[in-house]
């Protein structure tokens, strides 16, 4: 099994990407890396490093998306780019998944030009794990499809119910619809005609759900649109960074702080552990023929390695199948 | 200066609000309180506490608006409701200001229908207040307006600043719109169009923020639908409460942690204090005639004395005239 990579991709690109590779390659004896970017550069870093040679490729790519560039334009004015040549090995067939911390939005629209949707599928929808208090919940979409229609959410509650199950051990997940209170009359029209759809569906929709849902574990799944999912995601990963720099700032205010910091320091380390994104890996585009995962661009070398894990999971449970067979 | 203060609202009335009421006489010595809903309960209730009697004064109100009661049906027919007696007490000039931590909607509602709305207003916001790396930051609104129109967020993004301005006594608000990133290609159309009239305004517009800004400190105020605002909350709130769950299990998972946790205390508490939403009171609803608070239905009694203080403070300083002035 071969994963593709987009070296270039993310804020600490390439040396962390290729350190998560060879990490990757230590630790899952079954999976190749194929490396796109740069390819002197990528050869000049893995010169500091002892892997398996047999199991990692190197493919060239002349151009870089950057951040902060427009999706659409960027995807089609730069065809040479590590987005858009890695998209186009996985669509040939020489590697079973792509993954890319790069760009967001022009991995979602390299992916959606590139390869096939998957029948039944309008848009591609990201979906993130939050951690609760009661295991993994699925939100989808989180910032692919900012302007859904109802039919398209209903797709994600498919696609989001067959990854709980089938990645996450969920049985029969319950599926949630985000929005501002829990009766059915509340919300804006696009949200009573996307509850009217879930509730006529196979799903296990157990209704609406609130904004503190996503850490409560009151259902498996949460569909939403892209615009507040992603809203909702940023918020939440500020929360608990202003909460932990609150916290900091405390315990170190006082010399008894600084005392019980030394009995507790193992334990927040878990603790901080536990919080950190990069035990999560990257979060999975579905709805698209091949697995797609998309990092966060502050990924370190282990998050690379985790969102490699997580594409190989999906390789492995042949996951997209899953998705077709619940969509028929 | 009198604030008309529901009795009934919230999850624990009305006991905490009888007890945030005095305490809020004690603290506040040009303050005076009127209790709205059932005489006989509140009565009684005050039999337990030593106040100043010349300064509190109960109104009978025999019904009772429930949390997850249909907002507009509630205020049409519950019309002896301690929302709808207090909204109108404050219409016929008997109180300078209105609070409760009831039913969010029937607020609103009552509000709404009960007073007038400020000249130039098309529709009432409500602003929560954020504590950020840079202080205090206004996002407004979250959840009194769900499907609004671009000149409403305009709207929001006034009232915000003054709100900013005379109550946080922040020179020249920075304002900034919530959007899935900073360029201003991105976002949905009514996102797109709100940028145009902020951009257009007088107001000191950064342009597009995100998720995360909520506790960045890099604006003053944030503007953004009630949909989005509410969801952007609740995330928000559940976040932190999760967060100091996981803190609090890691820490009680060993002996050591526990020994540290006896020196941490004092900091720990501290920390506690700065996270409680109670020190921050509660919502203003901005954009009705008279000021009109807003507090969180699991308001305790600090919770409770502490919106009484907001009120105050709008009502002191002439809230509702800087606004006039800024929206002329």
């Amino acid at each position: 099994m071969k994963i593709i990579v987009d070296a270039m991709g993310g804020d600490h690109a390439p040396r962390v990407v290729v350190e998560g590779a060879i990490a990757a390659l230590k630790e899952y004896i079954n999976v190749e890396v194929g490396l796109v970017g740069d390819e002197s550069t990528i050869n000049s870093l893995l010169l500091k490093h002892n892997y398996d040679r047999g199991r990692l490729s190197v493919h060239q790519a002349s151009e870089v998306i950057e951040m902060s560039e427009s999706a659409a334009n960027s995807v089609r004015r730069k065809r040479d780019s590590s987005i858009v040549v890695g998209v186009n090995l996985v669509k040939e067939g020489q590697g079973e998944a792509f993954f890319s911390a790069g760009n967001t939005g022009a991995v979602v629209c390299a992916a959606t030009l590139g390869l096939r949707l998957l029948p039944g599928v309008e848009r591609p929808g990201i979906a993130i794990v939050t951690p609760t208090q009661k295991g993994p919940c699925v939100v989808i979409d989180v910032g692919a499809n900012i302007d859904p229609k109802p039919t398209q959410l209903l797709q994600y509650g498919i696609m989001g119910s067959v990854y709980s199950k089938y990645i996450l051990k969920k049985d029969n997940p319950a599926v949630g619809l985000l929005n501002i209170g829990e009766e059915e009359s509340k919300g804006t029209e696009f949200v009573k005609e996307t509850y009217e759809l879930l509730e006529k569906s196979r799903l296990n929709f157990i209704g609406n759900v609130e904004g503190k849902d996503l850490f409560s574990g009151k259902c498996d799944v949460i569909v939403c649109d892209g615009f507040v999912g992603n809203i909702a995601l940023k918020v939440s990963e500020s929360a608990a960074e202003t909460i932990q720099l609150f916290l900091k700032r405390h315990i170190l205010s006082s010399l008894m702080g600084k005392i019980g910091l030394i009995f507790l320091r193992p334990n927040l380390k878990r603790f901080k552990k536990e919080m950190d994104y990069a035990e999560y890996g990257g979060a999975p585009l579905l709805g698209v023929e091949k697995p797609v995962i998309i990092g966060h661009g502050r990924s370190n070398s282990r998050a690379i390695k985790n969102a490699i894990r997580v594409a190989k999971e999906e390789v492995e449970r042949r996951f997209n199948e899953k998705i077709l067979e619940a969509l028929a």
